[in-house]
């Protein structure tokens, strides 16, 4: 971290810092006074494009970090008794050390889904026992845009769950970490994206953003309690210009787009790059900044000893080579050679 | 807040932004990747300093804001089924929108405190059906240095409380979000405080941070539980670094010391000044950043409109009057002369 | 207990046993099969005829005690982030061990009431803060009747609440652990009682059940979460039927107000009694079913080698002598002249 | 239910009513007055026998449902912020409506199970993430005798758990709601049982109780705080006498054993005469009170007319036929001719 040009992580896209349009918005922002916890410039023009970029007729919450945006989401649209479905890949469920249990007291029904996507089939699967007071209730289904493999539901496929759910009165939560890179990935709109839901996250942190997501309310009406919980669930930021103008930054000029186009490309560079290294096979469709690939458990151990990176599943030997808004075509090529010099190949 | 020379806020510590010296350490921490959630340098060296600073056998917790210390702090000391004394006028109890109770699920049993200080004899009143299944059952004592009336516990008050509590089996929780202004009026050390707790909290939001608060354990073993607690809690930040540098600069040429002791004499120059003033009675000793004051409702009226400042009790026309690490002698004169006016009178 | 001829306790209106009514409807329930968890005919019909008698176009659902009654109906009016207003001396807040704080997460805002009855006054001081997202958010005002102190609230009084919290936002809970007792003294209907809350327990257990309560839903569509919550809040009892066979008996010919107003009357003739007694004070007015009197510490001591009762408050010196529906009027005499001896007195 | 002669259920162990000799206990312990909460004869001698009976070094407390005993007992074990092992199948997951989760806050990580049972290694296969802050951290393991399939474990299948989870630092709770029924098929002693679990249920009511249960804590210190979290799960019973009156019924002469041994013989006995039923097929080993079997849906469907009992998985076509203490031989043998006939067989 701190020698002479060390490699670029393919850690994790929250290994990455701050884009420097960010933090140059963050110190512009720190100029004389501003009323504490929103009422501030900062935070009602953050709110106020994030609320018109994704079609919300309701409202938006900006808070402290991913799992903070999962929880509050969820709690907004969960009767206090209901359960939730998600796939069992979901960060909520395998990454958030049970919070959503813990704060919420709500039971997650999961679903083992091929490529981390719910469909109406695999959520229909967990609705037995409605009605009767035995069983867990589902209120709400949790979809995650891109997932956590990287893959990315059409609009096409969203719509169908959000059809589904509404038929069979089920809310639906997007956790949109990385709704930057489906939204690059796909070419659409935010907007596109936030209509298939009932409240949704839009994460700033692995877009570039020091650290800041949002959550957004589609209709109005929903979310009477959400500045109450956002503050019981510890989420209301006291300076709290400080995250709006993370948003200003990344919102202004498409900045999230670009990054997050950027990074995604980087990481079809590298699966494209990957085709001519014999032994790695891709495991998930490349279709946001993550490539997962098995390769042989010695490579793995070699490459590590001056790359970055988690292996995903040792028993399995699968790893997750990750790319940020910062990556650069030489970190990828660097990379891929290496990869392939550790596979005792050698690249074209 | 645009507007040319904005006349300086005496509304809350929180309105100001993060001193030069935090936004710089954020800016220099912005350099190539760092692993996240806290396995970066800035981190360990913050972590490091704290502990030390605080005589600290156990570990520290950066975390996101001031209740997310509260909360995390009173849950590592609690008992799954205890309860907590606390001054009715506690930040927990008063405004965190019952965060505790919705989060540890426990209740407070709250104690009128003069000044905002609790007494062994004010805790033991609380005391009463320990042992009895039908009554909460006190775990934790939580004391708040220095208080939100702005008071400061003595040494010896401390003391005196901690043996209480050790006599009693009580733990005691510190709620420092305002810890150094504390330190700067009793001219200690942060160990000298930390050693009349179990657990406390260590502000840097309110003293020139831009949002950072750490959680100290005292004692090794105490705490095994807390990496799990702070991201069950939402207050795990992945781009940990930028928390960590932010204390890092704080604690640098002990600015925290500085910061406070400059917040605390601009409350003190303004307590000084009101004292020539006709009609203002100041309510509370003035022994931090802060001067609680009751004065005419008309008169607080007229200086509402060229001032920020919160009404504490309209009933009883008392205002809050606070000072930052960025208020300048010149905004306390010129804020006495318009109290002065205001009041009808003339400042000598 | 074992012993021949032991002294009636005054200790508590749960002493007592079950009316021999009651026990007989227990063992006839007992009679081959029934469907587990309340679809079977007892629990139909003490729904049923609970459910006309308190005149409710909601549902009915029968629990096993009273802290499970007002977790369950507190539950049913909560928002997720909502808090309690009640009265200092509320059971929820003295005596449950903090159970609705830790079950349901939230806050209780208590009242100091003399005699232990809310008003619209005393309700609208924990009022402020409305709004502002740092304040615990009232949703609830929690009633009892009768109160822990035994006063009733008249139904003018009542009405005077159910108006205020409606003309204010807020939802009425009852908690009508001995409702029976206010009815039988205020000569009223439960439906008159009823009338005044949104969601009310009336209670079984102190008025010669077994054990059971119901939680009363007025209006329908107000409870849909009401099955879930019971079963989560393990409160669902299986085989049900014994629970709805005690509200049978308790039902036929009104036994609950028969049972009401004979432990109203035998606490009317110890009240009137101790006038006649030099040195012993009634401290609130005999309303239902219960006596507090300030007596010597000497005399409370002597008299509490023969017979079993609270001291309420040791200071104070105040004790609380409570009858029930198997108290006789010969047990009274026996406790007043023992009353009077211990007292030096000699009753006329 | 009420007309004359209705067909013996084969729906739950639970739509049984209470056995005569424990409604005549009830009836005897309704004379005059007792102390409540528990401070009475009954309940002392019922906890003391259980803890002899278990070989308990801790303390025992009666509940009021098995939902009550499953969430106080993995609240006695689990820390703040742990997380529960169980099979997919336990009631726990499947049956209390998300009880474990909202009450305790903690997240059950589940596992698939032949037949009901974990072993070491699938409870090894949810223990990767130990220690990593971001993954739920199992504390407790959960098992279930007899299971839900009506299988039991072997004391040394228990055994090999126990000593498992002790070397990996995991602490054993043993839902016992069918304990008797395993205890009578293992032909082993409730101590036996006892010594694999650190905390375990035993169930009551299943078992020819009314409504009872009992947590059982091995080890004294364990459960300092039992008392106070029984209470606030709403499961202290005020006339505490009536639960202990039932324990004391079904311990005395074993009678708990002798109603076990009986509905055990009595499902033995269906699944004896079902080999001579072509088309009927057990599912899983008969060893407690269970039957599970596949048949024809229309034969299901042509059984329902008669009898009651519940189709367990209906896209598979197979149902549960459970017996009961008081399920006589010529319950079973009607119905065998029934299932005979509906299945277009003759029984031999």
């Amino acid at each position: 971290m701190t020698g002479a040009a060390p490699r670029k992580s393919f850690g994790s896209d929250n290994h990455a810092g701050a884009h420097p349009a960010v933090m140059r918005a963050i110190v512009e922002a720190n100029a004389g006074d501003a009323v504490a916890y929103g009422a501030d410039p900062w935070t009602e023009r953050a709110v106020g494009d994030i609320r018109r970029l994704a079609g919300a007729q309701g409202e938006v919450y900006l808070v402290l970090n991913g799992s903070g945006a999962n929880v509050l989401g969820l709690g907004l649209l969960l009767g206090r008794h209901e359960a939730v479905i998600c796939a069992e890949s979901a960060h909520i469920n395998t990454d958030e050390c049970g919070a959503s249990e813990r704060i919420l007291g709500t039971k997650l029904l999961t679903v083992p889904a091929p490529d981390g996507k719910l469909t109406p089939e695999l959520i229909a699967t967990r609705l037995s026992g409605r009605g009767d007071e035995h069983f867990a209730q589902p209120g709400v289904v949790a979809v995650t845009q891109s997932t956590e493999f990287g893959t990315c539901y059409s609009l096409e496929e969203l719509r169908a769950i959000k059809e589904f759910c509404t038929s069979e009165g089920l809310r639906v939560f997007l956790d949109g970490a990385r709704l930057a890179n489906a939204a690059a990935y796909l070419g659409c709109t935010l907007a596109d994206l936030a209509a298939n839901a009932d409240v949704l996250s839009f994460g700033g942190t692995k877009n570039g953003a020091m650290g800041v997501e949002a959550v957004i309310v589609m209709r109005p009406g929903d979310a009477v309690n959400a500045p109450y919980l956002r503050k019981q669930h510890m989420q209301l930021s006291s300076k709290m210009r400080f995250l709006g103008a993370q948003f200003n930054a990344l919102l202004a000029d498409d900045l999230w787009l670009a990054n997050a186009g950027h990074a995604n490309a980087m990481a079809a560079r590298l699966a494209a790059g990957l085709t001519a290294v014999p032994g790695v096979e891709i495991t998930y469709p490349v279709q946001s900044d993550v490539v997962f690939a098995r390769l042989d458990a010695g490579h793995i151990a070699k490459l590590q000893r001056d790359w970055i990176f988690h292996v995903w599943d040792e028993s399995a030997s699968i790893v997750r080579w990750m790319t940020a808004f910062d990556t650069q075509e030489s970190d990828v090529d660097a990379f891929l050679d290496d990869i392939a010099a550790a596979a005792g190949a050698v690249r074209a």
